[in-house]
C-alpha cells in the first residue's frame, strides 16, 4: 500500500512530505492509520543529528495515537477498528525485563528496534525500491505504520487523537515518573527543574496524587504561570536566588525535598536535584535526556546520608498496561493535556512544529492526519 | 569518678593509656562500663588526622559492648545491670527523621555530637582538669563511658561482650546494608567489593537472606578463603581479568547483579558497582567511606536505564530497634562473628590493634577490659 509520510533523509535537513511505499503486517504485526501524532524533543534531538544512532532515511515520530487497520497472522490481542497508542518501549510480558515485575523496559525487540527494523530484521517502509528505517519502534510521522503487536495500547475509544497522542510519550514521561518511579505519596514536597512539556506533566502528577509543595525551578520566569496553571505552588529563577541555590530549595522544602525530578538534561542541575533532596530519604529521579558524553557527579557523603538517585524511561510505565489507564485519568479529568497542546498542524507543515520548538514557542505541537 | 581510658591527645601519635576524670549521668544520660570493644577503621581514620572534623583531645572508639552502671533522671528504658551496645547512630523516635519511617539517620543529638559533647553541650571526660572530648557519641576506648539514653540499646544478657560488641559498628554496617537498605531477596545475585569485614559481613547477610549468587571482588586473592567461609559463591581479582571488569561481571550475573555493595570508598570502585547492576532494576549500594574531596561519577544514562544508587549508613539499623535483633541472629546461629574476631588484646596494647589493622592481617581486634 501507499501511505503519506515526513521523511528525514538526512540529518539536519527539513523533513520532506512524500508518498512511501508500505508492506502490510507481518505475523506478530499490526496496520495503524495514525490519526495524530506529537513532535517530541527526542524527534529533534535524532533529525539536528544528535543521536550517535540515529539512522537516515527514517519516518521519525514516536508519539501518536491511531486506530488498527489490519492485524497479522497470530494477532489477537487486538483487532480491526481498536483505537491504539502506539509503543515505542513495548510490553512482551514474557522477557526477563518484564517478568522481573521491577521494570517497563522490555527487552524483547530491543536489538531490531534500535536499528530502525522490525523484529524479523526488514523494514517495511521504502521510497522508490530504497529501504527506508522505522524509528523508535513507531514511525508517527507517516498516516500509516506497521507495529508489533506487542508495542501497542489498546486506548477507550471515545478519547480524542489529537489529545491522547501526547500520552505515547510526553504525559506518560512526566506523570509515570512521579506515579510509577518515584511513587510520591500524599503530602510528600517536590522539586521539578525544568518546566517544558516533561515538567509540567510531573507538576500535574504531583498535583494528582497530593503532593504538598511543588516547587518548579526555571531560568525563564514565563514558565511560572505554566507551572502554576498545573498545580505548582512555588516558583523558583535560579538566576534571581542570591546565594546557593541547593541551600535556598533545602530551606524552602524544610530540609530538602522528598522527592526532585530533573527534567532539564542538563547534568549540573541534575546534581543540584540530588542535593536538594531530604537526608535520609529524599529521591532525585532523572528524566531528561544528558548531552553524549555529559556525566553526572556528586559527593558519595550523599548517598551515605540517604539520599537516592535514579532515572525513569517513560515514566516507569508498563506500555499495555498502564497507558491506557493514563488514557482513562486524562478522560476523567485527574490530569489535564488539552492546554498543553499549543499549536495544531498539518503533516505539511511539520516542519513549523520543530521551529516552534527550537524556538521555545510551543509546549506541544500536534500534527493531525 | 576514675576511668582507665586510651586517649588520642592528638592526631597521628599513639594513643595513651591513662586514668580520665568521668563524671556521672546527667538526666537523660547513662553511665555504661565497657567490657570490650572492636577497633575500626573509622577509629584510624580519625587518629590518623584524615578527618577534617577530628577533635582531640578525645577518647575515640565507637564499637564497643557493656554493661549499664548508673542511669540519670529520668531515664526509664534501661536500668542499671542492662547489657547494652552503644549506638553512634542514636534513635530517638521522636525526631523528623525517626518519625519519617524511612531512614535511620536520627538527628536528635547531631550537632552536639559532631562537636564532641553530650547534648547539654558539655563534656564528661577530662584529664587533670583539661575537658577531653566525646567520639561519634561512644568513646568505647574508656572502661567507663556516658552515653545519652538514646544512643544505647538493651541487647540479651546470655551475648558475649567480646563478640557481640563487633554489632556495635561492623555486622550491623555490612548485614544492615543487605537487610535493612538494599532488602535483599532470596534468589537475587550480589556483587561484593571489597572484601574486608564490611565485606565479609555483607557476603553472610547476602547468605542469610537466601541470595543465589553471591561474588566477590578484592584484588587482594587472600580474601578468596575469607569470603568463600562466609557464603561467596564467586571470587573476581580485577587485576586477573582479561577486558573490561563490569563486563566480566555483567556475563558472570547473567546480565548483572541484582544488588552490589560497595565497601571499598574507592570512588572508582563505586562507579563500577553501579555499572554492574542489572538494567532495568539493579540497586548499588555505598557503604565505603570515600577520601575527603573524592567525587562519584557516571552517565546519567546508566540510571535512566534503571539502576539505583545509593547508599547505607550504619547498614540502615535504627539502633535500638535493629540492633538487638541482630544479637538475636548471631545467638541463634544466623549470622557468624567469632571466626572474624581475629585478635583479641587488652587496653594496653590498643596500639598494636591498630597496626595489625593498617598491616592488614586482621579481620577485627578487639579490646577486652
Amino acid at each position: 500500500m501507499k501511505t503519506r509520510a515526513a521523511v528525514a533523509f538526512e540529518a539536519k535537513k527539513p523533513l520532506e512530505i512524500v508518498e512511501l511505499d508500505l508492506e502490510g503486517p507481518k505475523a506478530g504485526e499490526v496496520l495503524v492509520e495514525i490519526m495524530a501524532t506529537g513532535i517530541c524533543h527526542t524527534d529533534a534531538y535524532t533529525l539536528d543529528g544528535l543521536d550517535s544512532e540515529g539512522l537516515f532515511p527514517s519516518v521519525l515520530g514516536h508519539e501518536g495515537a491511531g486506530i488498527v487497520r489490519e492485524v497479522g497472522a497470530g494477532v489477537t490481542s487486538v483487532k480491526p477498528g481498536d483505537h491504539v497508542i502506539p509503543l515505542y518501549t513495548p510490553e512482551c510480558r514474557q522477557c526477563k525485563s518484564c517478568l522481573s515485575g521491577k521494570t517497563n523496559l522490555c527487552t524483547a525487540i530491543r536489538a531490531t528496534q534500535g536499528k530502525g527494523l522490525m523484529p524479523d530484521g526488514t523494514t517495511r517502509f521504502s521510497y522508490k525500491g530504497q529501504p527506508i528505517f522505522h524509528y523508535m519502534g513507531c514511525s508517527t510521522f507517516s498516516n500509516f505504520t506497521v507495529l508489533p503487536e506487542i508495542a501497542v495500547a489498546k486506548i477507550r475509544e471515545d478519547a480524542p487523537f489529537d489529545k491522547s497522542c501526547y500520552i505515547g510519550c510526553g504525559v506518560t514521561t512526566g506523570v509515570g515518573a512521579v506515579v510509577k518511579t518515584a511513587k510520591v505519596e500524599p503530602g510528600a514536597n517536590v522539586i521539578v527543574f525544568g518546566l517544558g512539556g516533561i515538567g509540567l506533566n510531573v507538576i500535574q502528577g504531583a498535583k494528582m496524587v497530593g503532593a504538598d509543595k511543588i516547587v518548579g525551578v526555571d531560568i525563564n520566569d514565563g514558565k511560572e504561570e505554566w507551572g502554576r496553571r498545573f498545580g505548582m505552588t512555588h516558583f523558583v529563577n535560579p538566576a534571581k536566588v542570591e546565594g546557593d541555590l541547593v541551600a535556598h530549595l533545602v530551606a524552602l522544602t524544610d530540609g530538602g525535598a522528598d522527592y526532585t525530578f530533573d527534567c532539564t538534561g542538563n547534568t549540573q542541575v541534575m546534581r543540584t536535584a540530588l542535593e536538594a533532596c531530604h537526608r535520609g530519604w529524599g529521591e532525585s529521579i532523572i528524566i531528561g535526556v544528558a548531552e553524549a558524553g555529559k556525566e553526572i557527579g556528586t559527593r558519595p557523603f550523599q548517598l551515605v546520608t540517604g539520599r537516592v538517585w535514579k532515572g525513569s524511561a517513560f515514566g516507569g510505565a508498563r506500555g499495555r498496561t498502564d497507558v491506557p489507564k493514563i488514557v482513562d485519568w486524562y478522560m476523567n479529568g485527574k490530569i489535564e493535556i488539552d492546554p498543553m497542546i499549543t499549536h495544531v498542524l498539518s503533516l505539511d507543515e511539520i516542519n513549523k512544529g520543530f521551529d516552534l520548538m527550537h524556538a521555545g514557542e510551543s509546549i506541544r505541537s500536534v500534527v493531525v492526519y
